[in-house]
């Protein structure tokens, strides 16, 4: 084996609003020959790299859900990859895994880091990059949410904001199993479209063509019973002057505030919480982590039986993080983004 | 028996903001004589009424949890008065009855309307004036708000804002009575030394005359675990800073914003909730209404045995009804509001 020069983008700085291309550095090192690997280590080469909107987070300093991204490290980034070298039982090369691979071609650490998090992925289940959206952490994220902080029921109308996207593709699917009325919000009338017809939500709202407002009022004529929410924001602020008593607001993400420079936009309309007996809740899918195999089965059940889709927009190239990055945030990819780093 | 004359408080326009004295009209009209009240119909003499933030609501146009005050109508209020006269079986001359009385010297009714909702008083349990308190709709507010919403456990770390206000001193002291830490927030250092050392709280936070964030911080040196909120504004939105991990938001009130002419201030924080897996709910009290009788005996009992107090802030006389609301909205009462309107 060769030596292997790994290939990083790191944090240079915490950015102001959007991340600048100044925000990144990249660096190259040598890596270890298999026989160099120290015992319980695995090398693996990264394969797909899943972009995420969490990551404008992970790039803050201060106190959140897990720990900043610090200056002059590589950048924390969900992904799949191959085993070529291990000095671990757990895995042998060849192997696929997921895990915290890094912005980066190579992968080197400790089999069992629980940072990491390496697990073992079954290619014969699903295409690779699903393991990066309905059976990665998207598709984690929408089923937790769903069914156990939102608890939607049959017969309730449930309302989803970024319904192209990762999360919202896998949630709007999982409510229609469930045999809720789903009705998406998205931009522009190709998602729009989309969503509807591939994915077979009842409606989906172009929020910017149409007034969000009265859009609301025809396609959820019994008003919303659950809103899961990926963009707060207006968005967030006018549906819930529709919710219903006793609605559920799942707090899952707000990608229009994370650039914000200013004060992040609180939902002014928060006192139909109050009217309303509603709940607005927060989660993070990593307290369900015990949990996802079950959760995987089944959503990899209604696959099988041709019930669920997913779009995915793989980019290539691992230099074309950055851009990649403000795609998500220009609400530019249409379906989960991926960076493809290097073939299957 | 003489033709009694009513005097009644109507609303006469729908207020822009804080509600001006043109907003009211007065009227008077001569009341039936006993003889001639119709069957299931009741008469009662005003003695106490109460004086809510909720009030201002109920003076907005459009759908709540409430149908509002129509223009012309007498403004909404629930009190205390003596039946003087009765048509019905299930009150009787001097009888003591609370209800959804109105702002008027008199309340003319079927003994039944479920609207007035008159329940009959006992006015050997405590002095009349708890009952539109501790034992009223504060009271019922701060029990259900605690336990039932909040769910506030032993051990935890209970805020309270408006804790020198009719909500605030009973959650406060319940939560004490669970075995909470408490911490109150109120205007001004009279208020907060009331709060400690009368209602035995463990701290208060003078808003008006210190740093609410670091007084949160070493009042609640283990985090927030239940914040009910009845102001809103800048208060919500910094508690939310201080929250922990699947704290409890309970959305009473917001006192602060019900009389704001532009758009209500919504928290800012509110991605605290996602970070902290928390959650955001609202309530309205008469949604437990059939388990008020529980409520009332439990802190009737505390009453009895010395481990809680309460303060009332009464004052005189019908016409005064709309400066005493004003009074309410600038924080200038200390303790339950009350209009008395007539001698017990």
């Amino acid at each position: 084996m060769q030596t292997l020069i790994n290939h990083q983008i790191r944090l240079a700085a915490r950015p102001v609003g959007f991340p600048k291309k100044s925000d990144w550095i990249t660096s190259q090192s040598d890596l270890p020959k298999n026989s160099e690997l120290l015992e319980g280590e695995i090398l693996v080469k990264t394969i797909y790299l899943s972009i995420d909107p969490a990551m404008r987070g992970w790039m803050n300093g201060g106190k959140s859900y897990i720990k900043p991204v610090e200056i002059g490290e590589v950048m924390r980034a969900i992904g799949i990859g191959r085993v070529i070298a291990s000095q671990s039982p757990r895995f042998k090369v060849g192997d696929i895994v997921s895990g915290s691979l890094g912005v980066q071609a190579y992968c080197l650490g400790d089999a069992n880091n629980p940072h990491t998090n390496f697990v073992l992925v079954d290619p014969t289940l699903a295409p690779l990059p699903q393991f990066l959206n309905a059976l990665g952490m998207p598709g984690m994220t929408a089923y937790f949410g769903l069914l156990d902080v939102a608890q939607a029921k049959a017969g309730e109308t449930v309302v989803v904001s970024g319904a192209a996207g990762a999360v919202g593709q896998t949630v709007g699917q999982i409510a229609k199993q469930l045999g809720c009325r789903v009705v998406g919000i998205a931009g522009g009338e190709a998602k729009c479209d989309f969503v509807v017809n591939q994915l077979g939500f009842d409606a989906c709202i172009d929020y910017k063509n149409t007034l969000l407002k009265d859009e609301l009022k025809t396609t959820c004529p019994q008003g919303v019973d659950v809103y899961f929410d990926n963009v707060g924001g207006t968005i967030l602020d006018t549906v819930l002057t529709r919710i219903n008593k006793k609605a559920r607001i799942v707090i899952c993400g707000a990608i229009s505030q994370y650039n914000a420079t200013t004060a992040v936009e609180g939902p002014s309309n928060y006192l139909a919480l109050l009217v309303n007996r509603a709940r607005m809740e927060g989660f993070v899918v990593f307290d369900y982590v015990e949990r996802y195999p079950q959760a995987m089965q089944e959503i990899a059940g209604w696959m099988r039986a041709g019930q669920f889709r997913s779009r995915e927009d793989i980019l290539q190239g691992l230099d074309n993080f950055p851009d990649a990055l403000m795609m998500l945030f220009e609400g530019n990819n249409f379906g989960k983004l991926i960076l493809q780093v290097s073939p299957e």
